[in-house]
């Protein structure tokens, strides 16, 4: 069930049986030669909205522009700084929290994203926490978790690229998205076959140590095919994952 | 030709031939009885890549949230405030200045948000304005439009629902969005037939005044065949409302 | 009644039988050759005293930089950043709040202020919309109106110059000020006769546009006469639309 | 010479002879049983603007609403906080940079409002100086200066009312606005004859240690004849006391 | 009492007895030739813990980065922007008013943090200032007490420095932080003897005026044994004043 | 060497031969029946100072509040919101970054804090990273680790602590600052001997599930002997793990 597609009556009825929610959430952000802009963003949304339809939990909108300040040497990036982008989840997360929703579940492409993230539920914990014990109001559980860190999935990757995976602008990823949208697969060579791996501080930085943008990757041996099985296996892990956060004492 | 799914070589490619791009920006609230939680966010998107398809323009990816405090009253509905939306506009128009982008046009399908989109564009100038003539960076230019008030389409709608347009889940927007999501389309009955009219303020006077979210408008006329020839004719006002944009001294 | 030339125990005794008050907003910025850089401030001052010292509403002190970005490419010009803006309208309004007001009417002299103004209703609005209905606090009601968009103004304001009233520095504001201060008239030759039109961006951009800061206008036909009969008019629209805004449901 | 009654081209005109101005600073607050809301602002901008026509010296807008959070609890008193009203000096001031003056003397009204513009000026000067040496934009010099403070006024304030002056609405004040507002004087019975003194916190504790607003004066000693003493001696030291400010290295 | 070296029961135990705290604040800065960086930081430190060890007073963590824009231009000096440290006293007040603090007294050892402390201050109590009469919540109450205006510490000070006490990089600080940590004492010749005196603006400025980093002052006349003089003094003052401030209506 | 006990004129010289430092971070918060409130502080300052005594490596001021709103259910914790935490770490860095350093190593103590670090990194790199490649300013380099993290002493402290070690209030730490401080050693009996462990979500929350405030651990094994041996490893490893974070390119 997609958020976007339903009607406030809707929710109004899914709230009597549950008061949780998946929230895909990405970056737009350059993924190497043949990686998409929209890779962060179009990976989770796709096996969320996968898990959404076989179980019907609820997925809300994706929040597609993220923390990417290192990825602006590459045209076609856009980025939050961090002080935006937790103000923008402090938004989010009181506008569910308004209408009764009490776990909040963000399922995360983007590595870059997952300080801020955390930094976000501090920030949002913050509300309830500087008042003395005793506020009426429920205050928000909240999750993140990393598609590819969801249980069996960094395994079923290592075991289809077991060389190459690397860690942006992932085979997987690209997989996932090659199966999302097969028309923009993209046939580039790529050169050197593997990236190089580094730390990643600012732009500039970035842009000097990884010159296509890659990091520890092989990105060319990624296809539609691979990217079904990472969304169906995903999805799968997703629901019961999810399923673990609602039920968590 | 859609951002997202574009390489950043790709876009390093366009930018040779046109420093422009179009960027989606809705909302996610209330449509009422039978509209989308995404009407305002699905519609331009449609439209604009309905365009981009056909004039290889670069279409970024969509503001989904925006300024909604109004709908807050109604369950599914997500918020930004507008100091953080403001904060959210001006870092999505800084990243795609760095890549040298200078024209950016805001296609908007959410009238809560044009005081707010119009404040972030004072904000981004005055970047440029506080300091003294003769700085050497290019300002952006930036433009924002209502994909209802492109010319002609006005027209469109009003001699397709000469009755029960309204002004909020008006008859066009459902028609735009069942057109883009055939499946998620909504049997329900309208009572009154055409809803009330009022002033706009906080979430709770908003409920009391529309109790089931409608303004002035009767959208179970909507279908995906009205939807289909606005998005058509949109879609072509777009391209020749922006080629006027990009046009401009 | 002016609230600068009244006591708290004044303002005690006059919220017992009104909740309202008028609060004139303008802008200190460049108003062409013979135009003062406070005629934005000084015409919603000076029709707003005029209906109050007739009527007895509650006249607030004057909100008197607002967001004048575009003009900072003249000396004299002083702006607020929309975030500023919208976080001083905050304060303003709370302060008003907490003493009882429950209707406040900005009555504008300045159109690169309304979208700012009505950002910040939303951002005052949402601190009671994100709650949960049922909050206790009485939510504001807040309304904002051009002078030159009351009933009947505009239209009086075309007769008096049928030709170069214009969109900045306009004959009609230039009137009004010289109406309030006939000694700061200036006597200055326009050239052209009537300033060009164009879109607004950033400051150095606007002065590229428009040399002596006019757009559209021809001032050199302003004199206190004409500012006098424009002034009564608006001052007894204002109190009827006040009047209606009191009484507005 | 009135920034409000000038034209850009004046201004343009007077920075040739001058990088210097005084903006008059106050507040909008509570002052007593017969003061005036607006007093704080009315007496730097009278004394100002006599200074101004006697001198020549450009006189800002009034910045009218300051820093009184602990008057709130009196109806009429407007208050921004501090974070606000650093942002908006920061705003005036860099706005009046961009045109190139050189040296902003803020002629304050309000003792309230001296810790919240030093606190500003320091949050100005660290735009300059949290750059590296050799930056080749000229900084701001920015002083701060309370009306009764000038050289030989507190003597004078003192001589006319040796007993219940004050610290807050004083006697003194009060007879400025009178003299400046002869129609807004009120009569009212002062009991206690003079006022409590005390510490100031927040707007509930003011209210309950000082319960008509004053402390520690009798300001039914004002008169309009003391405030034009105070007015004519005050604004000779501001033309001393700002062309030291002028001429200092 | 040290709160960093207590634990959470213990300060439970002591919030029966009394609801007041200490919390020492400084800078760090540069403090002349011979001045240590954290000169402002360990005075009131050094002071306040003897002064909570003789008497049992709780004693906080030390704020030991402050408002030092001016210092920006000498190695070693860190500083906050103004807006920053009133965020940052805004979170320290608020986290000791949750566990039941009613009474926090700013022990400062900085005169350039002054006047952001007290609009710190001003931003704080704001927070209850905003709302109606009659919140049920209890208000802090704050105090700043610079450590050389302790009664009787002036003069102290005055008496073992005759000449050359100075007002920054005094020979009082320095001989404080000799007395706690007198492995840092330097021996520097000062040329001139005593340095300059003058405004204090931005950072450039300030090292063109002060080009040493002292202000008034002859540190080289510091040692241990006054410090030890200045600390046993001040300390014992300390504990008067707190109990004053604890014991004010 | 630390930089608080250091002249501006030492910085002076050590910047000729070396661009980085040391800044220890930790928080202040409940450690549990029988730890310090500074623990978090405590520990990172102890070991960089006795590492900074043995390699002439520079030691910055301890930032010593952080990120712990978790723990704001017991007394004594004081927290930062982590925007407010973002935006201190953004002018301790960029103060330092004024003076020529080039390379900050953040030492931190408290595992609640490395979100937020990491999210400021970000804020911080973005002021280089938004800006077209060629910006001729050195950006700066900036790196965190946590004590516990170092090379060799997850092992050491698990071989001294084989079961108890825990993750808050560990033997480990409060060993530290038993070391540090040994006068403040607590002798407290722990009920249950090992603490339970769960998420971290807000402080009422964190509250219910540890109700002394440890979690997984047994601090009453913890001595000042093998604090001893754990700052003595760690100071070692730390001049390591630092001098590669010099030389790594």
């Amino acid at each position: 069930m997609q958020l976007h597609q339903a009607s406030w009556q809707e929710i109004d009825t899914y709230l009597k049986g549950s008061k949780g929610i998946i929230v895909p959430i990405g970056s737009t952000e350059q993924h190497g030669p043949n990686g998409l802009l929209g890779t962060d963003a179009i990976c989770p949304e796709v096996i969320a909205r996968h898990a959404g339809d076989q179980s019907g939990i609820l997925i809300g909108p994706t929040f597609n522009v993220g923390q990417a300040q290192h990825h602006l040497g590459f045209s076609g990036t856009i980025s939050l700084r961090p002080s935006t982008m937790i103000a923008a989840l402090y938004d989010w997360s009181m506008s569910l929290a308004r209408h009764g929703f009490e776990r909040i579940y963000w399922f995360n492409g983007h590595g870059g994203n997952t300080a801020t993230i955390t930094a976000a539920f501090s920030e949002i914990y913050a509300d309830w926490s500087y008042r003395r014990a005793g506020a009426n109001t429920k205050p928000l559980r909240l999750q993140m978790r990393n598609w590819w860190e969801l249980p069996g999935i960094g395994s079923l990757c290592a075991s289809i690229f077991p060389v190459g995976e690397g860690s942006h602008a992932t085979a997987s990823e690209v997989s996932v998205t090659y199966y999302a949208y097969p028309d923009a697969q993209k046939n580039v060579a790529m050169s050197p076959k593997i990236a190089p791996t580094g730390p990643i501080l600012d732009a500039d930085d970035y842009r000097r140590r990884f010159p296509d943008g890659r990091i520890g990757s092989d990105p060319s041996q990624a296809t539609p095919e691979h990217g079904r099985r990472i969304v169906e296996a995903a999805a799968k892990a997703l629901i019961e994952d999810y399923k673990g956060f609602l039920a968590a004492e």
